[in-house]
């Protein structure tokens, strides 16, 4: 039986509800699941009209969706609400912030089996008063799970991220031995589960340049992140490191490890990004739901334009499906 | 003419004295250049020997080099150094430090127009008394340059830094508006000169995640970087940004410059390694004399076992012999 994946509108002011329904109606999406789009209908509705989609959109009833029409799950109250192209608002935040709640009671209550979440922005949701560093922060709070790691996955590699969306200032007294730990049991963890792989093997970045080359340039390395690994291998997490960023990526050493465990946002995401040309997905490994969502940001440059690609959506349905089915055997 | 290249022998324990012997007597080399080896000539004696490579050896006299032999700049005073593969030691940073020192005397008194390092050991350097950063703030002092960029050459890219080698606790408080300024006129200047580049265009990537996102990730984007590339446009600097580093190279936007200026080491050095195949260059921007170097360490792991591979020390020579020439022209 295909899963119920929702799909959340993501900013309205984005390319969010066009990418979110491009994905919906694409055939290798409708081959692979029954999609619900997650949003004020009256939104969908007006980019679908503006943008000739061929696609017939009907309310989410207590039943699964059937035939070629797209269900949507109706959180608009009724009310409309002006897209404005280009710009975070309070409105735009509130839409996509209760569009997020809705997909993860979806996924709680068992009506869906995974959600893929469209951009949003962070400064909308601010706000609108969700408080949250990014949607990932604000699933796990909704779905009442402990802990998660931001994974993104390609076809060159799986990354791994210890802290996320914080300026590069705070980094160094985020990267603690117990979080680094959480993360490497949650990555492992994942691997296993979600992917399949029986015996992970997980590569850990160092910090500093060149891994802090023995304590000349930073201690991390030393004080916090060769403890982290010593007390994964203890445990039984196939963990190795920590290796300096540049020569592992630069030697290709990606190639022989399951995943790599990054301790920033850019050091994972540069070379994921760099080397999976657009088809980076973004997965919320140790979550009690199962949520992807696009390696991309709400694009308000060519929002409204129709001119938005959605291989990584695509990849994104993709990869959440395969999660659902892992799990499920 | 030929233009003759120094080629400090690096940290002995390392794979230094065996690429700096290989690549000196590699045709491609010879066919570009006058190739000058400086280190104690009885170790490159006993590295060319262990790994029997067919070669001549000579104390480099008044004249330059003829014939099939290299010429060696002897810095070793008779005094026979024990080579102890594999890790860094007093004798080794003294070595390796004294060839540096040589090597810039050689291009300050224009007995060589340029200099190849290769590579040493920032902890045998310190163990020897040279308390400096690196090669490059060791080399910028020695040649009385006021200041200096690393840049690394590839043929995909071209990255400039603001920061080398600090760790990651020190970067944003170094991220200020006069030196981003200042590594870009070093960078727009040496693309001019060096490159050739007449009208170069200089992206420069944010510091923090998602370069910012307005100020919700940090404040350095609006605080230093913007304005430091608003100065350098009043000045004639066509530099743009600040760009989030993730979706910059995810979008392959690198292609669109002549040169990339990257706040931190492993935001520039990650996607240069992992795009050009072991084929990059670093080269010290801004300097008086001119100076390259290959992109990675050591390598006391195989050191000895000539397995040491030479591409980039052959583009480091590369490079360098086509700077002297443009900087001729």
């Amino acid at each position: 039986m295909k899963p119920v994946i929702a799909i959340t509108m993501g900013d309205m002011n984005g390319i969010g509800p066009e990418i979110a329904l491009k994905t919906a109606i694409h055939r290798s999406v409708q081959a692979l699941c029954k999609p619900m789009l997650v949003g004020p209908l009256n939104v969908f509705e007006h980019v679908r009209s503006e943008l000739r989609l061929k696609v017939q959109l009907q309310k989410a009833a207590a039943l699964l969706p059937k035939g070629p029409a797209v269900s949507v799950q109706d959180v608009g109250d009724g009310i409309w609400a002006d897209v404005e192209y280009g710009k975070p608002t309070k409105v735009s935040g509130k839409t996509a912030g209760t569009a997020i709640e809705a997909a993860v009671n979806l996924c709680l209550t068992g009506k869906a089996q995974a959600m893929v979440t469209a951009p949003a922005s962070k400064e909308a949701l601010h706000l609108a008063g969700y408080n949250f560093p990014g949607q990932t922060e604000m699933i796990t709070l909704l779905s009442r799970s402990s802990r998660v790691a931001m994974m993104l996955v390609s076809d060159k590699m799986r990354v791994g991220l210890v802290t996320i969306h914080i300026p590069v200032r705070d980094i160094s007294d985020r990267v603690t031995t117990d979080k680094i730990l959480e993360k490497l049991e949650i990555l492992d963890g994942s691997l296993r589960l979600d992917f399949l792989i029986r015996k992970p093997r997980i590569a850990v970045l160092g910090l500093n340049p060149h891994a802090g080359e023995n304590g000349i340039i930073g201690g991390e390395e030393r004080d916090a992140i060769l403890p982290a690994i010593e007390r994964g291998q203890k445990s039984g997490i196939r963990a190795e490191g920590p290796f300096p960023a540049d020569g592992f990526f630069g030697d290709k050493r990606h190639r022989d490890y399951d995943a790599v465990l990054a301790m920033y946002h850019d050091q994972g995401l540069v070379p994921l990004k760099l080397s999976s040309f657009g088809k980076a997905v973004n997965f919320s490994a140790g979550l009690a739901i199962i949520r992807t969502s696009p390696d991309h940001g709400t694009a308000y440059d060519i929002a409204g334009k129709g001119k938005a690609r959605i291989e990584s959506m695509l990849e994104a349905v993709k990869l959440a499906v395969a999660i659902s089915r892992n799990r499920h055997d």
